[in-house]
């Protein structure tokens, strides 16, 4: 191993030294009045009752995945060994990290609130702290992990052959993503049913309903609203971002042993840590850049938003600058070329965020112009969001094709020959570890969005000065800003992860295929015979687009999508259901309550949306997991393929639309709000008050968790790739 | 050419002298009092007015892209020299289609009103009748434009190697199909713009502003609304059919030439000439059905639907039967194998129907629950009807994935490789051939739709009686069943021509490939050179899945997909905001309108719905007609394999979604009209209003206009595929 892959232990410590420090530093802040302590507290309680239940959960499937992967492994011997601790490790770490996160952000918000008593920067500078606890444990634990395995396994792999190394220490690390795959799945999809649940909810008999104001301490969802934030902005998110950072580098490294198989040990190793390098620097970078987060007092919206680009852009400049480095240092034969990779999928990811600030902000004419249709009524705006929302979805579609061809051409020097395809994934794949390097940071600026809001919500419940809320407000609205651009990076990412995680699915295949003609040497004869064995492999599973089973991989694809979001979106009006009878039955059996005498019961509000996400997420998770299996049973290695295509570009397209038609309805309503087209309580308002509602399941349910889906179905299709090789059907 | 193929020109005309009968039939009916002339005089002009206007466009287009096509034939000499011929016919039949198909709807709504004068029986007949013209037009002029070429071009091309005429001869036919394929692009979105734009126009300033009720001669946009089931439902629905049924039948015999290549001219012509058989057959069988549609009167719902599902089952049974001696005599090999493919085309399309019903009609649970949750108001309601249209979606794409898997398999005897490929894509074809034969009754019944519609929208108001104005209720309540499974149809049969399409498209890239390396002796060197030049084809164009050009091309499919349903959704709602601003300018100038003093201007309103509907339908069909161009021209032939399937697989799903939960959200609205949930004027009632008006554009607008798209950028991928395979830059 060479010295300089200790860098990415030395990262991971650092980031978990930071990460500590800053929770360290928060949680010696001062949590104000005895109402806020007492607010925060319910919010926490909440926030750990759900995370315990849904750990319950996870531990059964995580038991029973893991019994599979034995059976797999022991039984059947289609599988590496290594893979059930790979992916048990995966999955608890990122379980840790959501735990870590969402601690740090619900102790925080209150500290917040208060700290907005002093000074706006205080308030700002706390809150983006206690964000980069979540931001740098995500990071600091998958660089732990993989530097770990990555270790060990160099000790107990032997190189039977050259180059076979590599490859499978490779290929086993990669099965530690499908550990956090999972974890995010139910992470993403019970979190999202959860906080929109009891969003629309607390919405439905609250305010319009019993006519209490929002965030009203008398609503006794309202504490389940708040910790339904946190569940479905910190944790579901975080375990997300956890999981495609973990998936780039991974894939990365094992489309790199596969592309320089043939260039001697050396380079071959330094193609596999380089992109653990990348991650490594890019998240020492990212704690630089936290420490530059400040602003002034009396600092304006605009301010504010480039107080917190400051940060987030020096450390994407340095690792643009510091990433030619690495390469350049590793002597990477096309280092150029790779390097021009990397910046492809960086500027990938600020042109969707970009197109995702378009097309949701209330400053430009899309989300006008829906606000407009307000005015003919509720439908005409459903259907301007839909229409533009649907219209939306093509630029991200357009951005990534032109970054895959991009990144894939600087990596191959612009030929596109099957002898050069192995460089060419290899660049897609470092594309998406450019576009995640310094994740630490911008996972920072995600979190920081529902810890504000929850500060705001403190703020209003314990009624403190119109100082403070003006502060609290001004961090409040920030948030919705990083949230909007945050999720358009969230779906960036996992699209470029899932295409780098398709590529090594392929690399997989072959793998086993070349095994499985016994011939090893074909697979250690250098460049020439690995390029010729794609094509052979292309011959022998077929996987062309003639061939009947890619087409019906491909359809069975788009069908898992359009089914998957459709039982999350159902799941949230059920699971809203639920607790729109509950709120009622509290009113009605409790008359203190509207009176201000008797204090809600709001652990049973939070029971219940956490039972309810539980239940509702089971089918959807189901499907999520079995389908690639059962494909890979039934149609082989060319069904799953085209499943795999199928699923990640229809699930992409229709994430982005949900997430964008859901960001639009939601700032078209606060732009009348601000007094267009009659403001507040005019017909056009309720209107957009509709808009929003329909629109809070599409961005933050359904829209997020296709994010999941087509990482873990490209994931769940990598580490079963014994069963379709060994036992299709047809 | 044997004797036997002269079925096809004398079904042909079967079909059209029935046509011109039943046309004659129906002119010699009564058109009732002389508000019944005038109204459906009204409606006529209106109608032919569209008709003229939108013509005025597809000349321009149809010059414009028929220089190209010349161009790329006698300048690059990239193309068949017959193509421009071929593309005009069929863009021409298609259009005089049309044409002959509204004049009979607008000539016969009226009469079908007077006829319900005296009995329930003699209506049904009449208006299903007048629908059978439409239906046996189309197919006669498919049949006949089909036959005309086949001997033209058996005339004029020369066996210059064996088995290589026939091929020549169904490539260039296949053009044919584009011709129609770009007439139906403008119909059915041309038209689905029209008729939503008026509908949502008349109904927001007419039932909402000015309170008037549905169909009031008041409203100056009523015309315009009765105009627009004629444009969209009659026009729109055949020139889609008319696409599907030349498509199949062209695409079916080019991949029966391709698949039987080394077995002697005799057996080759028979492949070609079976599908044409079997739609002649159909067609007869079709005109048998029409005589078999009479009821009695009093007759219930149900006994209608039993009278209209009589003649169309008996024909769907008879073709079973016949389509099996068909290819016996044939002597066709395997014909067993390929009657099972075509068993299971017929099987699918009644699938596809029958979960359509499920799905959208109110007798179901889906329905009944989309109307429940517009207890809790519009959010709710929408919520619902999103997620359950999205899971609706999937059970389609399963269905389809079966009957691809089933008729494949029949055709290949249960073998998946490549040396059996030929006879799998050819079993594919035939099914869809099977779905399609009996269109001839299948398209009267959805043009029955309309018919019976506007019948009940004359005699209201023309003031009929009571006893008359129910039995136009019931003949028009039978109508909208048959148009949710009509459109089920509809779009099942896209789906299965679409995949016949990419199949044959391959054919044609393989046709030129060959030529391309100058080894005609391959292409005719009997069935294993054939087999075996499939993965040569594989290999040198790279259409593999790990090709980025190939994920590209999917992910630009899926992106053009939502790019069109997105225009077309936001150009409904264009269109009809300058339908609201003319109905509201008409009744602040003319005052007597609302009086009934002055009779409104509903020729301007037409207008307005004709110019608004040509304008927005430019921008959607140069998208449609220009990405597979440019894809070809930049990714060649690997990026345009992935468009395919990327636009078929997901614009597939999306029509489903789009047609399903737009007639959900329109038959849960009914349902609470029948009184459940508070009934007419609740609260529930005013969410459903809204529901439906949001379905409006995506099941007569966005959803239908996906299945030309489907096929359309199939054909232009076919008829321009020199430019891929000689121009690609990458």
């Amino acid at each position: 191993m060479p010295p300089i892959f200790w860098l990415v232990p030395i990262s991971s410590v650092l980031a978990l030294g930071f990460a500590y420090y800053f929770f360290k530093q928060m949680m010696a802040m001062d949590e104000g009045t005895d109402t806020m302590r007492k607010i925060a507290e319910h919010v926490r309680k909440g926030a750990s009752a759900y995370l315990r239940q849904q750990y319950k959960v996870v531990i059964v499937v995580f038991l029973v995945i893991t019994v599979l992967f034995s059976f797999l492994a022991y039984g059947l011997g289609v599988q590496n060994k290594w893979v059930p601790f790979a992916f048990i490790t995966g999955g608890f770490f990122s379980g840790l990290a959501g735990f870590f996160g969402m601690k740090a952000a619900t102790y925080a918000s209150g500290r917040v609130a208060n700290a907005c008593r002093t000074s706006l920067n205080s308030g700002l500078r706390l809150a983006f702290r206690s964000g980069a606890v979540m931001g740098l444990v995500v990071v600091g634990l998958v660089l732990l992990d993989i530097s770990l395995w990555f270790i060990v396994l160099n000790h107990f792999i032997a190189e039977f052959a050259e180059g076979y190394k590599l490859m499978t220490i490779t290929a086993i690390m990669l099965t530690f993503g499908m550990g956090a795959s999972t974890q995010a799945l139910f992470a993403r999809v019970g979190g999202g049913i959860y906080t929109k649940a009891a969003d629309v909810g607390a919405d439905l008999v609250g305010k319009v309903e019993a006519g209490i104001p929002e965030d009203d301490p008398r609503n006794p969802a309202t504490i389940a609203d708040n910790v339904g934030d946190n569940v479905g902005d910190v944790a579901g998110m975080g375990a997300d971002l956890f999981e495609s950072f973990a998936a780039s580098i991974l894939a990365t490294a094992l489309l790199g042993a596969a592309a320089f198989i043939g260039y001697g040990s050396e380079i071959q190793t330094n193609a596999v840590i380089a992109p653990m390098l990348i991650a490594a620097v890019g998240t020492i970078l990212s704690i630089a850049g936290v420490f530059m987060v400040r602003t002034r007092e009396g600092a304006t919206q605009k301010q504010l938003l480039r107080s917190l680009g400051f940060g987030v852009n020096m450390s994407a400049i340095f690792i643009v600058i510091a990433s030619f480095f690495i390469l350049y240092l590793l002597e990477m034969p096309n280092y150029l070329g790779f390097w021009g990779s990397i910046v492809t999928g960086l500027l990938a990811g600020i042109a969707i965020g970009q197109s995702t600030e378009y097309y949701t902000a209330s400053a430009y004419l899309p989300t006008r112009r829906i606000a407009a249709a307000s005015q003919t009524g509720t439908a005409t705006l459903i259907i301007s969001g839909v229409g533009t929302g649907l219209i939306s979805a093509a630029v991200p579609l357009f951005i990534i094709v032109v970054a895959i061809t991009l990144a894939y051409s600087f990596a191959t020097q612009f030929s596109f020959g099957v002898e050069q395809l192995n460089y060419g994934l290899y660049g897609i794949g470092i594309a998406a570890v450019g576009l995640l390097a310094t994740l630490g940071i911008t996972l920072a600026t995600d979190a920081y969005g529902p810890i504000a809001d929850n500060a705001g919500g403190n703020a209003e419940m314990s009624g403190l000065g119109p100082e403070v809320r003006k502060r609290t407000d001004a961090l409040d609205a920030l948030g919705n800003t990083t949230a909007a651009t945050g999720k358009g990076f969230a779906i960036g990412s996992a699209a470029l992860t899932a295409l780098a995680l398709l590529a090594s699915y392929f690399e997989e295949v072959r793998m086993m295929f070349v095994k499985f003609l016994d011939m090893p040497n074909e697979l250690i004869a250098g460049v020439p015979a690995i390029d010729a064995s794609f094509m052979d492999f292309v011959n022998h599973y077929e996987v062309h687009l003639m061939n009947p089973k890619v087409i019906v991989g491909i359809l069975l694809g788009v069908m898992s999508v359009f089914l998957f979001s459709g039982l999350t979106m159902n799941a949230v009006g059920r699971a809203a259901q639920k607790m729109v009878d509950e709120v009622r039955r509290q009113f009605a059996t409790m008359p203190g309550i509207m009176e201000g005498t008797t204090e809600p019961d709001y652990a049973r509000c939070v029971s219940i949306s956490t039972k309810g996400a539980q239940q509702e997420m089971m089918l959807p998770s189901l499907i999520a997991l079995l389908i690639p299996v059962l494909v890979g049973l039934v149609f082989g290695v060319p069904g799953v393929s085209g499943l795999l295509l199928g699923t990640i570009s229809s699930g992409f397209a229709l994430a982005i639309f949900m997430a964008n038609a859901g960001g639009a309805w939601d700032n078209a309503k606060k732009y009348i709000e601000e007094g267009h087209y009659g403001g507040k309580g005019s017909e056009s308002h309720k209107a957009a008050v509709t808009g929003d509602t329909v629109g809070d399941p599409f961005k933050d349910t359904s829209g997020p968790s296709l994010n999941i889906l087509i990482k873990l179905m490209v994931m769940a299709s990598v580490v079963t790739v014994g069963i379709a090789v060994s036992y299709a059907i047809l």
